[in-house]
Parts: structure tokens; C-alpha cells; sequence
């Protein structure tokens, strides 16, 4: 499914990208030990690192130099994290289970759950200020904090939650997917393209990439969520359903959902032609990403 | 009690400081509106807007623009409010009441409260990343994530936590106080001189001065909490022998931690000595956090 070229991508940039988590996160020890124990338990969970890999991704498309796109691409690898310990709290999604393994709040009580992710959404803009990056932190502080808060990723959660039980819309299931998904995955680009200090028009064209993958992404899983069992999908499924949640296949059916999934690969693939071959890996990534099995 | 000048500071101060946060905050609107409404009813809930005062107090020391000193005042308040509502959630101090109104959790629901947080705690970055301060956003972002996270703030919420019920010991005390309380009282100073552009040894001394004022807030916060009543303090009293917190006069007992705040008072007064008579707004402050009633 996954190209040769592509895998072997993923695999190096995500073998990077944990060295430089290794390096960001806090030794655990002293009084306050258990919130650096939580924060590395799910960082390093076996995640995919798809997003660090968008950063890395983008950078190369801009020629940028590795060594400045680590920091954002650990940066929005600690936001992700955060958002999925805060979404699997009881008070939220109430799911105990994460790529295969228990929740954060499962492993470590809920009171500490919530201050790992507080710390790692800290960790996340204290990263951009650090050296290499702290000449460009106020762009990359402000887009991570733009894709990540209230008019981005925490907007679409909030919506998620408080439309829950109510008709499942069209404009309803685009509002969520577009703020909780899509809105961190075009940061993840829009970060890599700034790091290697790219023209505004091409931030532009890869954040409007990132938004359209991020879209077709959520879909995806959205679908998965109907189609697979919890082995296959390392967290429990059905819950979007029996949560009454607003998804693609409640508003459209699944066939119909994985239709306009591919749509949004095909429209998010025009925005890449002026990059001729050298973004084929991001066009690996984007026919995988609703591809993919889990 | 509060020195006539020192009111009218904080009067003025605390105008400025609100202003600038209402046009910092999200207008509210649109399907995520919840999480709007809920950031600014803890931010307009009365606090004493004693943080951003600190960030204007040492601004205007080292000969800072306000200008430049009201978004990391902003960024101060706004975290201090998300950790009090994260700390007020059921799973952490579970308390009903702050600042006599209820909780946010109790107003918006927990997963809208911690949304707030999160929300809260991400745009108190994106203030220090936009003009006018995006030429000192490296400085100032570090600053605050290093006072905010695993090895501040959050570091003493958590040992404050994983530490009730076990034996009140001096050393616990401290390394509670000092990071619960005083690492985000000495950001407060540090990122007040700093967007002065004031010499690091005056960053060091300013900061040096907010740790001691904060671990003497923290030992009178103890006891009125041990010597009120809810009407008094606007929260729910004796929580912390009821939560088998460790505590200052868990300790020490309560006229002794009276003692001692007093004498951390006259230490954090020693550091203010080079400043002169422009510093005796902070020493009025200083006398203030002890002798304060709530």
C-alpha cells in the first residue's frame, strides 16, 4: 500500500524526530517525577509521527535545513499528543484505550493526565524559542498557536463535542473536521515552509495542501472508525456512532464519504504542481493517507 | 492596609491589563462559542490582576513602554487563569467555587473547562508572538514556558498533588511552594524587565524578588486558608487539611508560617535595595501579599 520511497522516509524522519523528543522531553525524577513519566509514557506510544514528517517534508520541498525543522516538527508532534491525552480524559471522548495501549489517564489517574498535556502544549512553544529557532519564534509560535488554539484545533474539539447528539449536517461535519483535523496539519506544513524561511506564497500553497489532506485525513478515520475492530485500530471503535458524534459517514454514507475523501486528495494534490518531482514523497503521503487500514 | 499609591496603581493597572485582554480574547460566535464564552468568564471574574501588575511594576523599573510590557502582563493573567481552572477540575482540587462565583467547570461543563485551559494556555503564547512584541517573542516565550511548565509550575501542581497525604516535611513544602507558586511570581518580574530590555543581572534580580514575594504568597494563602471562611475568600476554605495537602503550617504551624512569610518579605525587600524609591511599589507589594485578608 505504502510506497518503498515513502516508507523508508517515514521511518528515517521518525527515527529523527524521537531523537529530538529524547532530547526536548524532561528527565524524570524529584518530587514531580509521575508528570514527566506520563508526558514521555505518550509521547513515545508509537505514534506515526505523520506530522513531524509534514514539517520535515515541506522543509525539504523549500530546501530548508534539517537541523531548524526538528524543533517544529517535535513541536506539533507534543501539541498532537497533548490534544489526543486531553480528548481520551473521561470528561471528553472517555476512551481508555490508545494505540494499543492504555490511556494516559488510564496509566497514570486523571489529575496527572491533564498536566502532562498541560506540559507538553508548553513544551511545544518553549521548543520554537530555543536555539536554532529562536530567530524565526514569533512566525512559528504564532502559527502553532493559530492552527493549535482557539480558532483552530480547539475550536473544532469544542464543536465536536457540544454538536454531539444533534443533526448531523454537512457545513456541520466540514466546521469539525476542518478546525479539529485539518487546521494542525496545515500548520504542520505551513511550519516547515516558514523554517526553511519560504516565500509567503508558498507557506500559502502548502498550508492549503495541509488543510485539504487534513480534511480527506479525518474522513479516513472517521470511516475506519465504522469499519474496524479495536486490534486493527489500537483504540476502541464504533465510539463515534454510539457518541452521537457528527461524522462523514452519519452526514453521507460511507461509500459517499470515501468518495469525497479522494476528491479532496485529487484537489489537494493540483496544489502541488508547481513543485514538479521533488514533492512526490508528499504525494506518496497523500494517496496513503486515506488508504491507509488503520 | 494597601498603601493609598499602591491602590491606585493597581486601579490603573488593572484597566490597562483588562483592556488589552478583551482585545486579546476571542469574540464569541460561530459553532465552537461555548469555548469563548467559557475562556472569558474566567478571565473577567474579578481577579486581583496582581501578576500583570508585577510585569508592569518591573517595566516600569528598568524604564520599559508600557506598550511593550501590557502582552506579557496579558500572557501572565492568562496563564495564572488556566491553572486555576485546571486545578479547580473534579479529578484535580475539585472545587465548586473561585472568586466567589462557580468554577468554570461548574458553569461550562469539564470538557469545556479544560478546552478553556488548553485555549487559554496556547494564547498566552500567541500574545508574545505578535506585535508589538514578535521582536522579542524567543526571550519572552522561553521565559514563560520555563515558569509555566514541568519544571515550574506545573512541577509544583503535581508534587502538590502525588505529596497529600504524605508526611508535611519542610523540604516538601518548599519544593511545592516554590514551584506551585513562586516560578510563575518571578516570571511575572523576569518577563516585566525583559520587554524593558533590561540587563540580565536585573532580569536575575527582579526574578530573584519575585520567587521569595511568591513562596511569602503562597505561606499566607496557606493560613487564610486555614483562618477564613468561604464568604471571606471567595473559594471554599480548609480544603487543603481536608485534602491532606502539605502546607506551610501543616509544618510549621500557623504563627510560625506567619513568621516566616515575614521574613521572606524582608529578603525579597533586600533584593530591591539598588533600585532606590522607584522600586517602593513593589515594596508596598511586598508588605501587601502578607498582610493581604483574601
Amino acid at each position: 500500500m505504502m510506497p518503498e520511497r515513502l516508507a523508508a522516509y517515514l521511518a528515517e524522519s521518525g527515527r529523527a524526530v524521537d531523537a529530538a523528543l529524547e532530547r526536548c522531553l524532561p528527565a524524570p525524577g524529584g518530587p514531580a517525577r509521575r508528570l514527566a513519566d506520563a508526558m514521555r509514557y505518550s509521547v513515545f506510544a508509537g505514534g506515526k509521527r505523520l506530522r513531524p514528517a509534514l514539517v520535515l517534508l515541506a522543509s525539504d520541498l523549500c530546501h530548508g535545513a534539517r537541523e531548524l525543522a526538528l524543533p517544529p516538527a517535535c513541536a506539533i508532534e507534543l501539541v498532537h499528543t497533548y490534544s489526543l491525552i486531553h480528548d481520551d480524559l473521561p470528561a471528553m471522548d472517555d476512551d481508555d484505550l490508545r494505540r494499543g495501549r492504555p490511556s494516559c489517564h488510564k496509566a497514570f489517574g486523571e489529575a496527572t493526565a491533564i498536566l502532562a498535556g498541560d506540559a507538553l502544549l508548553t513544551l511545544a512553544f518553549d521548543v520554537l524559542a530555543q536555539p536554532p529557532c529562536e530567530q524565526r519564534a514569533a512566525a512559528l509560535v504564532a502559527e502553532l498557536a493559530r492552527g493549535a488554539g482557539v480558532g483552530g484545533m480547539l475550536a473544532g474539539q469544542q464543536a465536536d463535542m457540544d454538536l454531539a447528539g444533534e443533526e448531523a449536517t454537512a457545513e456541520r461535519v466540514e466546521f469539525i473536521h476542518r478546525h479539529k483535523t485539518a487546521a494542525l496539519m496545515a500548520t504542520a506544513l505551513r511550519l516547515g515552509a516558514r523554517a526553511a524561511d519560504a516565500a509567503e506564497e508558498t507557506v500559502a500553497r502548502l498550508g492549503r495542501f495541509g488543510e485539504l489532506l487534513g480534511v480527506a485525513f479525518q474522513i479516513a478515520d472517521d470511516a475506519l472508525d465504522v469499519e474496524c475492530t479495536s486490534e486493527q485500530l489500537g483504540k476502541t471503535p464504533g465510539k463515534d456512532v454510539t457518541g452521537g458524534k457528527i461524522t462523514y459517514p452519519a452526514v453521507f454514507g460511507l461509500a459517499e464519504s470515501r468518495r469525497r475523501a479522494s476528491a479532496l486528495v485529487e484537489q489537494a494534490l493540483a496544489e502541488l504542481a508547481p513543485f514538479g518531482p521533488p514533492a512526490d514523497l508528499l504525494r506518496d503521503l497523500a494517496h496513503y493517507v486515506v488508504a491507509r487500514k488503520r
